[in-house]
């Protein structure tokens, strides 16, 4: 089958390799139908994630129909259409039954990372029955690709990390994708403002469409000041980080008002500074969360009636066989104006 | 009357000053019978809060009897015995009306701060129905000074915002006053271990009398090493920072467990690092908190309940004409092993 | 002025009475300019309501300007605009403390009660400052008469006591003026599926314009199927009861899904059935609650950030003149198709 | 091998049965060394159990050591040492993902009801890598017999739903094992006042030793007086229900304070009256549960911690040849004063 694999730092190919096979139990083999690019996939190709070595194929997202199922899988049989989720989660484990699936024991970000992953003709999806999810009928499949990753990464580690409330202030740093899955789904909980910022402004008009009531381009470096004037000085109730640098970081942890929480998203490669003489007598809230998947079922649930449009994030389509383009349009997001990137086989 | 008076930096004199009057129709004037002195106290002496002006009566705990009442107090009758708060709460604001008193916009800690405090024989307390409470009957008053700040501060935003839970592992970072604060009411939900990490052995032998179940002396530096050798590798549910300087935060943030609160209760006079490149996935909660004590009455309720006996924290009595004494007690506690001193009027 | 006066069981007269005065600290005097009439006043008028005796100005909701305030007051001024609560609340008593401003000691819903109400020119309103809500400038005022009562009874006593959750499957039996509050203020939550139950096709037209997902005229006994069949035989996570007879409510525990919530926001005036032999295994919550009115300054909020449209609910229009008329308009709703009149001074 | 089989209303035999086998590869055969009898063996013994028919082995609690696995069981091994959960979780369903593993669409409480049970030398336990735990080395295997079903049912649908809280006020109606165990768990959360309420002197002298702070013989018909004297007119913050009768849980709905919270625990066969028209304002919260064994984990870490000592509750032992006599001493209950017996194998 077509697969595109990392060859180490800075390279990659579509290759043949052999079709995957059913090594567990539990296991599912998963014809793929629609696929994507994560912002995680080109931390790869720079050589940043250690845990995955040359020769991986790539990708934890996608859509797909059941091909072969283990024996012990009972909840999905060969024709099956399924969403994949990036976590994989064996359902027994302690953190399983605490619902924090990113930290499975045997499974977690384990796609395209430590086994290989969803750019590919079919791929073997672990723990099958605890990470795979029907797709109801009538779904349209290419949004679901959005339920893989962004939109419970910008839900759960965002939306709801952050408590985002009815009536409350928001500010959201950074309109790449995630960012952008958050606006989308912190609109579940009607925040009264929604300020995103960020440095790109054909991305703030993304976000005002998306629903932001304000959008602030930081690039003049007076972002606080601003969002200071937005909210007469009170600050914002949730602050969500979506870029991974001190940087915006720190600029959450001046504008959060006193009782705010700060949720952060982004993947941050370095320390930040913590300005706890400033914040310790702020009853603010901080959270880190590698996403869980838990909020799958409810965000089939909300996007099943409509309630977002997550095809908005979707710019682009590709076939597999061009996947090196679908890459390269996807790396220069400034110039094309990329956000998700559809790869169908 | 009689008085204990910041003169500036490093300066302070017990000295006469004139009987404090109502000024506002809420207010109420109280007769200490008994105060203590809290580590901000010190704080205040070396010049570290710039709020705190020369000329200032300190102290923001107590007990005494209501002398008189403003036309607006309705809860309470001269002789009424009282508990204060260290925080006045106007009970008005948008942010008392969260229960956030501590951000109170006319109040919140202002007592022996912005305005005279506690340590004379009369205090004028802003707020009085929503600052102080009626002492029940019977109760041992000297106990009940620990419930205008240490208990509430340890208890709030130690415990409370580190969500310590029956059967979870707790570690407390600090075993001076208010860290043993957080030590004796985290026992409220019956966590099944409770780590306390310290460099002074004598607190460390207190800290097992309060129902520690490990302590831990962390001048070898192997404080996180030991941690995880106790938790099997797993590290804390919950790691309460009760210090305030750096290397205490940052051993919170290598303890904690995936999934676990950094609940911070130390004063910090200097930024932190914090490690994001390690915590970003690691689904952890960081909180910081000034007091709201709006666990007062909840307090009164258990420590009248027995549960927990809060006068293992006081060492010496003092009489208000030896309050000097009092804080040089206080302020040598290495070598006076104390942690609370009470001093009468 | 002239007021609206309960005159005892069926009788009610627009009377001549004396300008209210301010008789506590805590007081203010309000110029009614816009008022309406509630279910509850229909219910005061056919004797149900003991603790309302003959001679009562009735009317617990409004907007005005401030008149004059008593010398305890701090947050409003003489000719501020305010919106009224139908809730009184002291801001110190335990309940207060709190946040159950409805069994505040000397307070809760007095107005148009044990006290005399809103449906005059004037109006006492006791505890003013934790009473009374500042109207934010270019506010619709005709709209925010809806946050008095219906709006904040819908959301806090249904909605959120209902925990409704986005993607969730709800249910509101009932749709006069509170049911369709709560149907407004269940959208800032984003459910799923709004099933709304009534027996006039008029109301559930009306429910359908205002969200609801699917409506069922319950006259055919067969709303227990029909619900079964909308869900897949599920049931409904929360049921909201806005009737307040046995057979509505029995009506609720019988489509509640495992693990749901029925919230209760009718009035009863007699005892229902609870077949716990049924329920006792299902894990499902019931709640009760008079409204607290402490979502009050976040209803302004989202109302103000347009997330809902309460001007839906508005029928009719009368001068206090025509106060008559008025009530006569709102009791013959089948007829008239009246949800909520508004009566201008 | 030897086992208690039911063998119709009024009737059960201790009989030889073929050992169990493995049906399906998430199986395993427990060899059981302790078990004991629980209130509902005789509800099924009275014929109240339609979904226990006869032919069927009881007991869905017990201790034991694994005998054989199926070859999907990854989590236990021949001869590991198990804690046999009452309710039987698939970990896959979507009410078993909700952590409501009561509504396990497979599973749930089947144990001895629709499945052979645990009296008996062995038992087939389904999905044992989620409905076993293993037991801690040292811990005393007597006292784990109490977390199949007691100590998590008095503990989730009693306390957690009760919402005990430190410094609160809790009333416990009925003394039997259940509520008993609902009176130790309570503990975790340190409330002020524990007030116990049943019928038989005998057992309230055991609550006393328990832990209770008052008692009460309900005989005389003035239990709702003696709560209201004992609190202050107040009522009580949580009311956990341990019977099942319509009495005690209507005792439940006037006792309880604004704001409180009544946790239905007992199993009705008959419907109640629930006093809306007394309760409609009340702020109060009603639940109900079938226990979902979540709380194992955590119950495991108390109790080998030493926070509560559930060997209290073990009264008699037998073998299981002398089964009957043990259901013989349980039954007779009120002259034998037992409470839980344990069979040993």
């Amino acid at each position: 089958m077509k697969a595109l694999v990392y060859k180490g730092p800075g390279e990659k190919a579509l290759e043949n390799r052999p079709k995957p096979e059913i090594t567990a139990p539990t296991d599912a083999i998963v014809t793929i139908t629609k696929t994507t690019i994560c912002g995680t996939d080109l931390h790869i190709l720079k050589g940043d994630v250690p845990s995955c070595q040359p020769g991986r194929i790539l990708g934890h997202e996608g859509v797909g129909i059941i091909d072969q199922i283990g024996s012990g899988v009972t909840t999905f049989k060969p024709g099956d259409r399924v969403l994949i989720s990036c976590i994989s989660a064996c359902g027994k484990c302690v953190y399983c039954r605490k619902n924090m699936y990113s930290h499975c024991t045997t499974g977690g970000w384990i796609l395209g990372n430590t086994i290989d992953g969803t750019q590919a003709e079919f791929v073997r999806i672990p723990y099958a029955d605890t990470s795979l999810y029907l797709i109801p009928e009538g779904a349209d499949e290419e949004v679901l690709v959005m339920l893989s990753d962004i939109l419970p990464t910008g839900f759960e580690c965002g939306v709801l990390n952050g408590k985002v409330q009815p009536g409350s202030t928001i500010a959201i740093i950074g309109a790449g994708p995630v960012g952008l899955a958050a606006l989308l789904t912190a609109q579940f909980y009607s925040p009264a403002e929604i300020i995103v910022i960020d440095l790109d402004d054909n991305r703030l008009a993304v976000a005002k469409r998306f629903g932001a009531t304000s959008v602030i381009n930081s690039a003049d470096g007076k972002a606080l000041e601003t969002v200071m004037k937005i909210t007469g000085d009170r600050g914002v109730d949730t602050a969500i980080e979506a870029v991974g640098i001190p940087a915006t970081f720190e600029l959450c942890t001046t504008i959060i008002a006193p009782g705010g929480t700060i949720a952060n998203v982004g993947v941050h490669g370095t320390k930040v500074d913590l300005h706890l003489e400033n914040l310790w007598d702020r009853n603010v809230t901080i959270t880190t969360q590698l996403v869980n998947t838990v909020s799958t079922p409810m965000l089939l649930n909300v996007v099943g009636a409509h309630k977002i449009d997550p095809k908005l994030l979707i710019t682009h389509h590709f076939k597999l066989d061009d996947i090196l383009d679908a890459y390269e349009t996807f790396v220069k997001a400034a110039n094309t104006k990329a956000l998700k990137v559809i790869i169908e086989t």
